[in-house]
């Protein structure tokens, strides 16, 4: 397993809470995690915590008499499973002060004995032993948001220890083509409105104050076009929207993914979208599934997923995210669009992303293949 | 004039830009003055931009070879206001990257040759000289929000040479009883709807998860008291809604106001509503003017007030802040609502603002005048 420039085993001491995270990145992103408010947003979501509620109490061999450790615990939900679920110790991260509540959450479960809670962030805690199993759910919107999974491959190579499950234990991305989104119509529209406004508002100037502001047109419409229309929607897609299946994008194995890969942006992710039908395409979407499978040498008795894709029943909390093609594409059934996707962090904040990504709709005619529309793009999922 | 620890003059030499605000802060808050969007947004708040031209252009003798500061410029408005007035040099400090806008604006207007443009803090910049007249839009909502006041007092104490004017020159902050507010009502029924929301979240969570989480219900009333019921709302009020006229329960003059008067909250502030109308107290607004006078030695000609006051014309972008009574208070035709406020940064954000506040509504009957009803609230200006 890659170190990542770390010594396994490096903070197993005696149990000792860790320091609070960084005070500009607590303010862009930790802070809102320390309100019961949005703790039971996230509980709420029947599909997401029912699925680590599955992935771990029916599957009680992965836990019983293992040591645990809970990265980012916020209410200690997934603790308490695993406690049930028969575990011997559980270690329970939480950065926030929602750590002050889940003591008492815990020991109103009369769980004390068993989930011993450490405030501070996973990079700075010190345990008492390695761990058997880690939990966590650190997903973001088009799963990488938040950045949170380098705190979980921290934690993995320095508690876990060799042949430990994760859970999940998988992740993959997907992207899958959008025929009909009236939320990217309607983007655009707004968009298209902002050219008069900027005419307007510089009339204005001009009449009332004498002021010229047209050297700043070109400058307001690009600051539209990067922090508005290129910017991802959180949006709950029907499946009937999509024109054609989703394809996997980037599939991540939490046991042997390194942070260097994760960070790396060397290479293009590919994917290979297969058009099902006549259709204009008014974007694309990404959304995501994660598998608990345990780990290659303790699999788990009983696969459970969460899926995040377009879904006519409950949808979760993440939604899909929601990209435009502005102006569309006009796409035949069986077309294929081919993406090349590079997916950064911010430079302002490493917690948002940055997809670089190039499209092409290719087509077959008399046996012949031919790309018939590129597009290349610059989105933002803030 | 007080020199808060500060020594006049500190801060004069070579022209040079000065340092970006510190990371948290500007995640916090001056980051979002980076947008040509925000910046918009103001400059078409005709009441807004339109009192400052009008106390700049119709007060040329202020201005005529004068030497002027703008603090926290952005676009350069009212520094091109001051040019146009016949300035004869404008120093316009702005911390954020709109600085390398408003470069560009100010010589499209063809006044680079007196707009001179520093990146950076005005706590940090270098003036080549002390200058005549300071012009700064500082004010936030409730007057005091976002703490800016603070950097204008500093540049005040730094660079302005005695009897120098600042523009504006007086600040007047204003309470009125609020008779009725469907925002006050919707508010009270959403935060009754939390407890109904908590009990079915935790059947829920009883039910399918098997955890308790009952010991977290008055936490979440807590949370949900502090960060929704008594924060302000941002509303705009129409006059006939107040239930009485405006009492001022602040008032500054920026030209003797030290920094330490304006964090120093040992003393309440106080005033006295009359309420003109039998009517319930739905809650209690705050607005703010402000006035530019000129200094003592150098007023100006003409007069120019701005204010935010419950308007039937065009509003600001300041609205009113709206805090509810709940419940209703039940006043009377000549009642006064007497009022003693404490207003405090809060602990977590020195821009946002805690207001600690005691309402005593009293009453005449036989020539004796009693308190009939008492209130004791803690307020967020978030």
């Amino acid at each position: 397993m890659a170190l990542d420039g770390r010594i396994a085993g490096h903070g197993i001491g005696a149990l000792k809470d860790g320091k609070p995270p960084d005070e500009t990145d607590n303010a862009n992103y930790f802070c809102e995690y320390a309100f019961l408010y949005h703790q039971m947003d996230m509980l709420e979501d029947e599909p997401r915590t029912g699925a680590y509620f599955n992935a771990i109490t029916w599957n009680p061999e992965s836990f019983k008499d293992k040591v645990v450790l809970d990265v980012g615990a916020g209410t200690c939900i997934l603790s308490m499973f695993a406690a049930k679920a028969g575990a011997k110790e559980v270690f329970a991260v939480e950065a926030t002060d929602m750590a002050v509540r889940s003591r008492k959450l815990v020991q109103a479960q009369g769980l004390s004995h068993i989930i011993k809670v450490l405030q501070g962030t996973v990079e700075t805690v010190t345990l008492p032993s390695m761990v058997d199993v880690i939990i966590s759910e650190w997903m973001g919107y088009f799963l990488l948001r938040e950045s949170m999974l380098d705190s979980v491959l921290i934690a993995r190579d320095r508690f876990l220890k060799p042949g430990g499950a994760l859970f999940p234990s998988h992740a993959t991305l997907f992207l899958a083509p959008v025929g009909s989104a009236k939320a990217c119509r309607e983007k655009q529209q707004t968009f298209d409105g902002e050219r008069q406004h900027f005419d307007n508002f510089n009339c204005t100037m001009m009449q009332y104050y004498g002021t010229d502001f047209s050297c700043m047109q070109e400058e307001f419409l690009e600051e539209q076009r990067k922090y508005y229309l290129q910017t991802g929607m959180f949006v709950n897609l029907a499946p009937k929207q999509l024109a054609g299946s989703g394809s996997p994008v980037l599939e991540i194995d939490l046991s042997t993914i390194t942070l260097q890969d994760l960070k790396d942006s060397a290479k293009p992710l590919r994917c290979c979208m297969r058009i099902s039908r006549d259709s204009q395409l008014e974007g694309f979407t990404g959304y995501f599934n994660v598998t608990f499978r345990g780990s290659t040498q303790n699999p788990v008795k009983e696969v459970v997923e969460l899926t995040t894709a377009p879904t006519t029943k409950t949808a979760t909390h993440w939604g899909q995210q929601l990209f435009g093609f502005f102006p569309p594409l006009q796409a035949k059934n069986e077309d294929v669009l081919e993406c090349q996707l590079f997916i950064k962090r911010q430079k302002k904040n490493h917690r948002l992303l940055q997809l670089d990504s190039a499209f092409e709709l290719c087509r077959e005619s008399n046996g012949k293949r031919f790309v018939c529309q590129k597009r290349e793009d610059t989105w933002y999922v803030d």
